[in-house]
């Protein structure tokens, strides 16, 4: 047996993209809409505080295409606020017009294979603790999708050692790393929890980034040999105060 | 002919995986509503009964993420009666606000891989028959996913010898005991009753276990030579005094 | 090019998976229910009297899981009949209240890799025609699953001599005939018919001996190495005395 | 880079697969599906028109199985016509009471693989263009797959030269050949129109050889080690006298 | 790790695929489908003003067989512009009577893998501008389908030096210049954006030049042992002109 990789875990994520049932919203008569919208900014609300109190984060993205109309991204510290949170916006107003199109449950992630030897517990670490409690940007653009590391044939990356993986994965880190202020990652692992290994969120502020990130990376062996990708989403922020608008007819 | 495993059978399961209808959920009176809670109390009453009565036993949890908002497992000792269990649910009122989303059916089951040479009738041996006719746990967290052992080209689990399968799962049945305490895991049997070989369904009163366990196991050749994984299905418990709860408006 | 198997092929088959709209059969008035259930007991005695003539047979099974709620197999002289029966239960009251989950279409055969040589004419051979022309028996469990026979890489059937795909199903039949009186076995060739090659279906009062059956035989070679199955089926009986129960509301 | 192989093109198909809703259809009165059966009617005799023209060509199948209740198979000399007679049905009042469940859009296909040298125009030749834009005869029984050639790892067909392609197909035709008499095949081109690369339309007066036809063509290497196939359906004819029957409740 | 290809991008872009609800269009008045005809025909304006002014371009397209009954792509300079395009349609009278089926979301993409060494900054050159930003032609038909590069065992293109994918991109290259005058080709990446890497968009006044050239192409190293392709889509211009007839009942 290879020697597993050894993580460090904070927020438990769920991202939750819908789809907007537009022919009914239309339906219904625009106080109704008001009431719906509103309830809505409630639990927005109520995210805010959460947020502003370190005890989670969240973000809204519209997503471009037909696979959802936005996505709501959630971090906190138990499964069970994402599954309160879940069904709150499933018994609310809006949520009766809209479709579940895609989601994704997963904990955000630091892997062992870039970091050095230390004493220290790292859930001490400032640092450390930024990222696994991150406080989610406010980027002009967000791009998700979950990946496995591939087992097959010869390109099985569970099959390597430590010292191989450690190695790879030291090259494809420095090809994030220079995207360093352009763009913000968070990583987080769903191994158990969905149907891939791994969520991957990306923020920046120039939407052609996500695209220049990820293609430089496949070209590497990490990617290129062992990356299985699942289905990508993009969108744009959806400011609080736009919201209204978004949704009005 | 490689030398099949030997397996001992417990009790059926089906696991039974629902969505609910928000929308239609809403729409009738809060009486009605109170009357399909009720009545599927009853139900839950009915199979504490088979609990209690030690003939069969079942799990409510709900489930993270759009897969589900909830799942039902139950445990019978004839495939007859998780037929019967369905089709009462499936005329009940709730049902009439749920969807199915997924469902699996197999058998408890245990096999002859790590186990000692013995005269014993192993029906008799009280350890097993806990095992084979297991008893949920009221765990705070359950994950349910199905597997295969993979046949492609050199990574063909059903061509080894006996010996090489009994060297593999010995090592990766250490690591399953490691989590001992931690973790309870149920393995079901489904080959010829579903479209994967085995369900695997796991307790633990600390969700992060899971993804400690599968990644774990993931490093391991049985899993990373051998895996195939179907979908992965995460929740919290649903206590009963906590149904009326979930499902109010 | 490889010499092919030949094939004596018997009645078409229809296997017909249906769920049930319960919310919407409980809408109908008593009545009308009781009238939908006269009218399909109608056509089952119709199917009777086809089978009492030996002109045909059929199965009903209830279905476990989510798949489906029940199975109605048809086994006929002709493609017309069966598109006929199809066509009558569609128009049938009770089938506004299904919905189609999966069918199968394919044709009894035997394959002469097991048959000995022989100057008589297989068609007028007592046993041959049983197997051909199989009374569907009514054994308390049923289990159906199409299949292929791998073409990939090294492990391709199709590109096997005739000599040797005979030593691997002589020893594959081993396994079935060892199963003999606990498990029936109508094996439908689809090839042209239906998206796999071969449908299985089984029969057994003892529903553990499916899995039994099928798991053995996965570590017999040409399922370890040259099977690809689709999904599987598995139900009890579904007596048409208890027709009236199984729709009761 | 291989030699590409040459092809002729004919007429563009459309094949077009339809269930029916019963359940609504029932609902109309007799009088509006009779309207429904009358336009429907209409459409066929303008096919017809077009038939005897000799400016294209229809079938018209029943599918045996959940797959379909129909088929609609055009063939025209314009990709225009086919989008033109598909929106004509689309808006009939009979289109209302069904719903798509596949289709296939393709080119009649001749390739040069079997095809001598000569230095006539081939679109001149009769045979060939009997070939080319072929009206489809009234077997009794129709097949469709829609299949590619592979290219996985050394089982590529595109990789493999001219010479070795041309005495692939050479013994590979000699099987279809075999069956001249008994089953008429339309081959059609789809690269660039549709999902797989080619449509295989059989018609037959016995069903039977559909199977065997494409059962014996598996075990030559063109289709054990170089075909994909998609799904397979088949069918009743439905002759234009009988679909006022089919469609009668 | 292999040298990444340079990329220069363009207009990012929305393909968006409908199917019609006609049954429901068909039961509103005709006011009320003019209305909603209008209001379309407006939208649609506004694109050709935009086109205009050269900042963006769209195409209507009709697609033949069931997969979509119209496609609208269109390309703008930001992802907002195509986000907020995508929800005025979707909020417009006729979308209520149309259902999503497929789209993609990618950026017009030039790659450096054919083109020299220069000093110059590429977006200056009038050339390039002209590709990175193209008025899409009028062309009578259109076919569009999303691609990958293989990454499979030794078929891995993200595993080759740039000097091989170089050589095979210009022979791939010569292929497509032979169809200049006839096809018009518009390339745009996705990774980071959508499911696929690319998609391809073809225009030519012949159709069957789409399959000539898709065909041709698949003998090439590059889609045979590299090219993996997604769903294909055909069909014939919708002028602006022709819109209400297509939408008239």
């Amino acid at each position: 047996m290879s020697e597993a990789a050894q993580t460090l875990e904070g927020w438990y994520c769920l991202h939750d993209f819908r789809t907007i049932d537009w022919a009914s919203w239309k339906l219904i008569s625009n106080e109704e809409r008001q009431e719906a919208i509103s309830e809505f900014n409630r639990l927005v609300d109520k995210w805010n505080t959460t947020q502003s109190n370190n005890e989670g984060s969240h973000a809204l993205y519209t997503v471009v295409g037909q696979k959802a109309d936005f996505m709501m991204m959630f971090a906190r510290p138990t499964m069970e606020e994402l599954n309160a949170i879940e069904l709150e916006f499933n018994k609310s107003k809006l949520a009766e017009y809209t479709n579940p199109s895609y989601s994704y449950v997963s904990v955000v992630e630091l892997s062992n294979y870039l970091s050095g030897e230390s004493n220290e517990d790292p859930y001490q670490n400032p640092h450390v603790r930024s990222r696994l409690y991150p406080i989610l940007p406010k980027s002009k653009y967000a791009c998700f999708y979950p990946m496995d590391k591939r087992r097959a044939g010869n390109d099985n990356w569970y099959m390597l050692s430590m010292e191989e993986r450690k190695g790879l994965m030291r090259s494809h880190g420095l090809i994030g790393r220079s995207y360093a202020g352009k763009v913000k990652q968070v990583i987080s692992g769903s191994v158990g929890f969905d149907d891939f290994e791994w969520g991957v969120t990306l923020f920046s502020d120039d939407v052609l980034q996500f695209k220049k990130l990820v293609y430089e990376m496949r070209f590497d062996e990490v990617s290129a040999r062992y990356g299985e990708f699942g289905s990508f989403f993009v969108g744009n922020i959806l400011p609080e105060e736009d919201i209204s608008t978004f949704l009005s007819i």
